[in-house]
């Protein structure tokens, strides 16, 4: 089944301590697409300015992405420069220049408003609300994401829209953000109450963790060894979390699951290399090879059923010291 | 087979978002004693002034932990004063009181220098080195762990014990710092050259990561709604990750890996109260219903070896941009 995806294309100029690469192309909406398209058609919205190249053109082209929604108008493409320190994960912005981005307003293709997957990738929530409402029928999954900077400037545009999405993908510090709780559980099952019917948490190095009203599940992230450029790493797993569920059709909890795992395996690619470098050239082999070095990174057990060698002791409760 | 822990038994003043504890029963030993006598015999060897409480000596007792090695000197036990806020991961220290602990000269009971599990808890390398050289026999497993403050001021005496242990348990920044290393996956091979088979890091509430040469394992924290105190969740997992290693004698790569997630079990019940309040008086049903809690979090699929549903397309390696 196929992806209708809204979100920016853009030119990063990014540094890290490992090297730096100007103007390659990124975007949420690229990651996403990129990292969907292994699984599933994907159909892009998003808007480029006249300086868009030809070749990166092409490679969305030669990932089966359907560009007709990629509006090309006069101006200069949305622009984004951002750095590294040694602690890889947390990206300092030094220049946005929104550019074309700015006068963005999705319009959808002929075929695209009946899209049975939709992501609202971080964009201005009205934005995303506009396209939701364009759509013809009902997607049977609608997952969003969002960012500090809306969840402060346009909280009522945002609520509508969480109000609205199946999955809601935020990281660690959004999630508290939006719900003004600091427990990451309490936090979710506050979210959960606003209307979607799962949460994933995106923590960067840390992996991810699932929330559903009643289930919780943990993916880790792959302890990797060379750590390149995290830039686009939550886009990529929302588009493996994406792919995997349009391709297996498989909406039960199981499927979110392995969605999970299916993100995780994507994000852990994209971060090997500057931008797309690394993503946009995997073989199925090497998916499915990592998929399987997941298994091995989180399995402990055949059944959980496991009788634990304890011993039995006649306590008691009580505490010590007193209250201060 | 029986356990030996070394390390510090204090009384902590507490304070945290939630409420505040004043002179409770903790420490290193402590912590570390009654989490792994829920699965093994414990033979603790640690230092008390004339001030520690005949109810601290009995609780315990009622864990079978053996305390003849719990020397009682004049002066005063212990103290730590600390205090951790909204984001409770992170304690502040506030006081510390080394008291009888500044002269703490580590001597094995009878008995005890034949332990077949050793547990070097966080205490001046130049003791733990001094404890592992009056084992009459080298023990089928010696973990330790270490801190901040010995990595900068005993490096050498530290590098001896690192050297030593089978396995070395610390948590993410020490592991780095020790290394010279920020990258994670590198820093934790690194000191597998120096010694150890297995690197455990402790990522609190992110969970735990168990690095062999072979091998590397995910186990993953429990997002609980309470966490009111982590203080002690370390010396806890500490605990029941050789807990089960000394009670199911299973030393190979599976037992290692149901090991962390013992240890992150028993973890999960310590950050849930005060002090040991949860710790101490856990029912063997509590401990194998979260072993399974923590099977749900983390299951994905039963072989790891499912056939991912991708689409295969004629990819070139490319990049986009340009070196900056």
């Amino acid at each position: 089944m196929s992806i209708l995806v809204v979100g920016s294309v853009a030119y990063d100029s990014v540094k890290t301590p490992y090297g730096s690469r100007r103007e390659a192309l990124g975007g949420s909406a690229t990651y996403f697409s990129v990292a969907a398209s292994y699984f599933a058609p994907v159909s892009i919205v998003a808007v480029v300015g006249s300086d868009f190249r030809s070749e990166d053109q092409a490679m969305l082209k030669s990932h089966d992405i359907d560009t007709r929604g990629l509006a090309r108008v006069r101006g200069k493409t949305f622009r984004w420069v951002g750095e590294y320190g040694e602690d890889i994960n947390n990206a300092r912005t030094l220049d946005t220049q929104l550019n074309v981005f700015a006068d963005f307003s999705p319009a959808l293709e002929p075929g695209h408003s009946s899209a049975p997957f939709l992501f609202l990738a971080n964009i201005d929530p009205e934005l995303q609300y506009q396209v939701l409402q364009q759509m013809q029928d009902r997607p049977k999954l609608v997952a969003g994401d969002t960012m500090n900077f809306w969840i402060q400037g346009k909280a009522s545009a945002l609520a509508k829209v969480v109000g609205s999405v199946d999955v809601l993908l935020v990281n660690e510090a959004e999630v508290r953000q939006l719900a003004g709780e600091n427990n990451l559980a309490k936090a979710a099952r506050r979210i959960l109450h606003q209307g979607p019917r799962m949460v994933v948490v995106k923590r960067g190095e840390y992996g991810a963790v699932g929330f559903t009203p009643e289930n919780v599940f943990a993916a880790p992230a792959y302890p990797l060894e060379n750590v390149i450029d995290p830039t686009g790493a939550g886009d990529t797993f929302a588009g493996g979390f994406m792919g995997y569920l349009a391709a297996s059709g498989d909406l039960t909890m199981e499927g979110f699951r392995r969605a999970m795992i299916v993100g995780s395996v994507m994000a852990s690619f994209t971060v090997e290399s500057f931008g797309l470098d690394r993503l946009r050239s995997l073989s199925t082999d090497a998916i499915q090879e990592r998929y399987r070095e997941f298994w091995r990174l989180t399995y402990f057990d055949g059944t959980g059923e496991r009788e634990l060698p304890t011993r039995h002791f006649a306590l008691q409760e009580s505490t010590s010291g007193r209250d201060g």
